[in-house]
């Protein structure tokens, strides 16, 4: 099932995607409104709106968003990084999320900005010290990210708060698909970056170095995790650079598409 | 004002605290109970509770933690860092908060556990790209931080997200005092961290390399604060090791002391 949050008339929603458009498109499809919330139980309304005729909002509000670096050989190769041997995390804050459609704001205090296009796993529930074998039961669903990124200031401060960290920088969407699984993870989902309607990321979750198993055991070795928390997973080769006024779509195979454009900072 | 957070029969409230107890001690103190929330109009309701009676809870819930390193050149230098020309910043999530009298649980993945004593700035409205003559505008307070690091996992992972960010590793507390104003910072109160009785850390605030004022421009350049967000200021030199059963307290002139006992995790 496909979960989209959005707002109608002034309220905040979601609702279950309904019906198939075209690639990348949101033509065609109904959400039928949820009665209760989707973390726990719930149930469809059986009240129809055409999703153009919504906005759609990032599909979670997160807690945090626990980002792993590196996670794709080829991409840590293409920024002459070694490919770390342990998974290694960095956070991206509430305030950095951003749904599909909204706008990437580019960043005042850089000149090099980056897409990176990422598999985010959505958490379903409140859990530490998760077993590897639990690992599947915390997930609620999988959506698409952009862990956007000021390329030269993450070169230039130690630590990335700034660099992957500003507002706008973690677009989420379009919606939440649960109908996924971990076996079809590991056996390779597509993940595609286009900007301007060119291919500049391609690459399958199996070429993971770590799989999304050993990233929550990691992470939840740490710390707690909340429902809505979300987790990237890292990007595939191909990252490059976003001028204003570019359309960036992060389209993975299963979920769907995320879309937004670069704007001047007003 | 001195403004603590605590829970009262189940619920949860904001109190003024009046009176002077012993210096670390809340003996003798009495709270205030406040009308409203703090960060907005409130007023005393006049109804009085021995602190003594109540269990202090974090004296916020921030929404982000923003932690600036190696503001202190005598910290940077015994670590073996370079003291770095601009701010840099990391993210310590809200899960990692506890507060004054709550316990810090050892991680199970580090052997080296170091306590860093804080001053701690509490955002008291919405900002972002705040001029420098407008910071004293956003702050609502100052409080006690410990910004508790697993010094061992921070050398091995290129990002502290597990090594600074794991549960219980953000004491905040005992409450946020209101009076305090950035001259009186500029000129340097002390901030002074003992472990069993024993002074390990003592510095002032005077010895920040980049003050307050920076520190809030570098980062609201960025990102978003949201009232009851979090800047931790750097820390003094004198960082050390925290076993289980230490009991570590921070003090800082003019706010008062958090004190914190380390735990093995159950």
């Amino acid at each position: 099932m496909r979960i989209a949050r959005f707002s109608i008339d002034g309220n905040v929603a979601f609702g279950a995607v309904e019906g198939e458009g075209p690639p990348g498109s949101t033509d065609g499809l109904v959400l039928d409104i949820i009665k209760g919330i989707p973390f726990a139980d719930f149930e469809l309304s059986g009240t129809k709106v055409p999703l153009s005729k919504v906005r759609l909002l990032p599909p979670v509000l997160p807690n945090k968003v626990v980002a792993f670096g590196r996670n794709y050989a080829e991409h840590a190769k293409e920024l002459g990084n070694e490919v770390p041997d342990a998974p290694f995390a960095f956070f991206k804050p509430s305030t950095s999320v951003i749904g599909h459609g909204d706008e990437i704001a580019y960043p005042s205090f850089s000149e090099e900005l980056h897409h990176e296009a990422e598999l985010a796993v959505v958490i379903g529930r409140m859990c530490r010290e998760v077993p590897r074998e639990r690992v599947k039961d915390v997930i609620f669903g999988y959506t698409c990210a952009n862990d956007v990124t000021a390329r030269d200031v993450q070169r230039r401060e130690k630590q990335w708060a700034r660099a992957k960290g500003f507002d706008s920088s973690c677009p989420l969407g379009p919606w939440v698909e649960t109908g996924l699984d971990l076996a079809a993870i590991a056996e390779g989902i597509t993940i595609q970056c286009t900007v301007n309607g060119r291919q500049r990321q391609l690459g399958r979750t199996s070429e993971m170095i770590h799989p999304i198993e050993d990233l929550i055991v990691n992470i939840t070795e740490a710390m707690t995790l909340l429902p809505g928390d979300v987790i990237l997973t890292g990007t595939p080769a191909g990252v490059g650079p976003l001028g204003v006024g570019d359309e960036v779509a992060v389209s993975i195979e299963g979920i769907g598409t995320l879309t937004n454009k670069v704007i001047k900072r007003g």
